[in-house]
């Protein structure tokens, strides 16, 4: 039996709203439009706020003095979908299978979002009000950075005063065990172009003569790691703080990483940063991540070509206290002086996130802690993330308060890649920890 | 004034006989099908041979005792058009700007085949004959590397017998300047493709447990070179033939080949194997080429994933006495050791062909070079090419016989690369060189 609410999920996932890509420029505000509909129709009042991207939703109960205002962060766009040909249903057309949902944004972040929102109406059909002040803040752009929301958040600084933020965007470190999420790593984005011929060449008749920039591509990239997976970069590691002998311990606590990654992943083996554990290499280290190369002929069979020009997109992951601007000025000065002869590069720096760090035994960590005690009995999980919310670290430095991360991803839920997928219990959970968390700060 | 056989010419570019696409089969046999039309209508006798591949134009005139028996080659498939996007005029609808026809397959190889097919014409039409035994051979598999014209050199060879190969697809060193290849680079093709975890993973939350896919491949793509340049792999050079003093010499007076190179590819600067001029360096000396490599997020913007398998597309250019497939060898067993860890390699061996020369100053020789001065007037150039055409060596293997090349196409021709085109002169200047040449043979 399907829980309430489910079919309202349904409905938000089938909105294609992939925040990066042009072409869906209208989906993303049509899925907008659909929750603000959603929550105006449970008896909240909201709109929504133009930005130079896509608009964010926001939406209030009506406040009390003397109660605790919580503000409710979630986001609705989504990543890409491609590669399209390994989703064994279609990315966008929700199906139901062994307990999952499977679509984008299933679990990143729309499952999440409307686990939430069920709570809340629940919560309002029945007691015509919720525990405490809420304020309600969906975005339209976390999948590329939240460019526009600091400035939003700045605008609004009256408006979205509060006590704490909650968000449910994270992960569980497995099926049924509540986890509480205070460190997130940050992220600096950068694509590098390097060029060469101003034309494709043959590479018979012109190859010897001058540098190819698909191999400089290569060259170039192979620069940023040593052989062991340390990065090379100069001055990457200054700021990085140790971690900490209590989370050693915790994190060792939580079983077999390796053997998880390994399956979780398919990979080999497991690689990485030597003098670490997997655990601590994702949540407490940085890394440098080769998101995409492409360079010269890309269809099947051979093609003899010397491409004009090559590109490789990266990604930095970072940690206090690393500054993600600095990163990238470090990144661009190394690709510079280590660009190989004869070709000409281009760097084009993407969008930063600052990383993140809290303390989960303070007053509303704990108050968190017990409400994942009430939803899912007494085993909770302390731990870090290895993704990025820009906007937690955006919470702090503009409205000056922390950030509650209570997920309900599993780590098999294939966020970003093909056939994603979110549990129907985890919906379900999410539906009362809503419930339970409200309570517990009010 | 358009010369003769242009319009024919027009009609063969339309067919987008791209041979190693199986999109394009049925328009691979439809050009082969109306260039049969076309010899037959002007006397010869001929056919079309099935292959496992693409078919084989077989044509003939009567042939009589005591004349030299001169087979002409020529293939009809093309390259690629891709990438589309950079073509001025669509890529299969030659148009003439500027005294020179755009179209895929304008000058490679198309526009000379068929300057040999008009001037053939007007041979027969004028006195009912050639002055040589004749045999026709076009194919539509040289783009691939003609994996199946050597076994039907093997099945038809009394039928094929001759004293001479003629092949026009081959450059002109400058507008005007008749020129002679006496010799030709070979290749080596092989693609690697590395594989890492099962699935497309989000580079936040497994960014540090495993190796990215696409960080392997690109430093496995950096140990092929050292930085000056020179191929990397153990053995690579072994057995490469040095360039002959008559040779340096002949090649420096051609003229400053690094101002015409920069002109030609627009490239910031040359870069190739130290020791060696610009001519030597794509003439006489082996190359290791990465014609493509792709993997991770393709598209606009950023996607933060690691990607689960990542390819390069490598091309060898070799020279006297190094053997292909013993290349192939080498570069299997350089990426095998050279695999970064935590990735598994799969190697796909491509199309193989051996590098060619012969003597310019043979008798057969001398007759070329007589056809050349006559078209061209005095000035000739001797030299040897970057390019590949493995179906030379199968000639000189098969049929025991040297191979004129006697090529039309232009520096700044674009053979493989977008806006390809042809000089509707060199065209005429064609027409005139099959007849010359055949007088001089006879």
């Amino acid at each position: 039996m399907n829980p309430p609410g489910l079919d309202d999920l349904l409905t938000c996932l089938r909105f294609p709203s992939v925040s990066t890509d042009p072409a869906h420029r209208s989906d993303v505000r049509a899925c907008a439009e659909w929750l603000l509909g959603r929550v105006r129709g449970m008896g909240l009042t909201g709109e929504l706020h133009e930005t130079p991207g896509h608009p964010v939703l926001l939406a209030k109960n009506k406040h009390i003095a003397g109660r605790r205002t919580v503000l409710l962060y979630a986001h609705y766009d989504v990543q890409p979908a491609e590669p399209l040909n390994e989703w064994k249903s279609p990315a966008f057309e929700p199906v139901i299978r062994d307990g999952r949902i499977f679509c984008r944004g299933a679990t990143d972040n729309k499952g999440q979002l409307m686990a939430h929102v069920q709570g809340l109406a629940e919560t309002l059909a029945k007691h015509a009000d919720v525990p405490v002040n809420l304020i309600l803040l969906f975005e339209g752009e976390e999948e590329i950075g939240s460019p526009n929301l600091k400035p939003f958040l700045e605008k609004h600084r009256e408006e979205l005063k509060c006590d704490v933020v909650a968000i449910s965007d994270t992960g569980m470190v497995a099926p049924g065990v509540g986890t509480f999420t205070y460190g997130l790593r940050g992220i600096a984005c950068l694509e590098a172009r390097v060029h060469g011929p101003a034309i494709d060449l043959h590479s018979g008749i012109f190859g010897g003569a001058v540098a190819n920039p698909v191999t400089s591509i290569a060259r170039l990239t192979a620069t940023l790691h040593d052989a062991g997976g340390r990065v090379a970069i100069a001055g990457f590691y200054d700021g990085v703080r140790p971690v900490a002998g209590w989370e050693r311990e915790a994190w060792a606590g939580l079983g077999d990483g390796d053997a998880e990654m390994l399956d979780l992943t398919g990979s080999p083996a497991l690689f990485g940063e030597p003098g670490y554990t997997e655990r601590e290499r994702r949540w407490a280290r940085p890394t440098a991540e080769v998101n995409g190369i492409g360079g010269g002929y890309q269809g099947e069979g051979s093609k003899t070509v010397i491409g004009r020009e090559a590109f490789v997109k990266l990604s930095f992951r970072l940690v206090p206290d690393q500054d993600p601007v600095r990163v990238l000025k470090l990144a661009e000065a190394h690709l510079r002086e280590n660009l190989p002869q004869g070709v000409r590069l281009e760097v084009k720096p993407g969008h930063t996130g600052m990383p993140y760090l809290m303390d989960p035994h303070s007053a509303l960590g704990t108050a968190a802690q017990r409400a994942l005690k009430k939803v899912f009995g007494g085993k909770i999980a302390l731990i870090r993330e290895g993704g990025s919310i820009p906007i937690v670290q955006a919470f702090k430095d503009v409205l000056g308060v922390d950030t509650l991360l209570l997920g309900l991803a599993l780590p098999d839920c294939q966020a970003h890649a093909p056939n994603e997928n979110f549990p129907v219990e985890n919906f379900a959970a999410g539906v009362r920890l809503n419930q339970a968390l409200l309570a517990e700060l009010a």
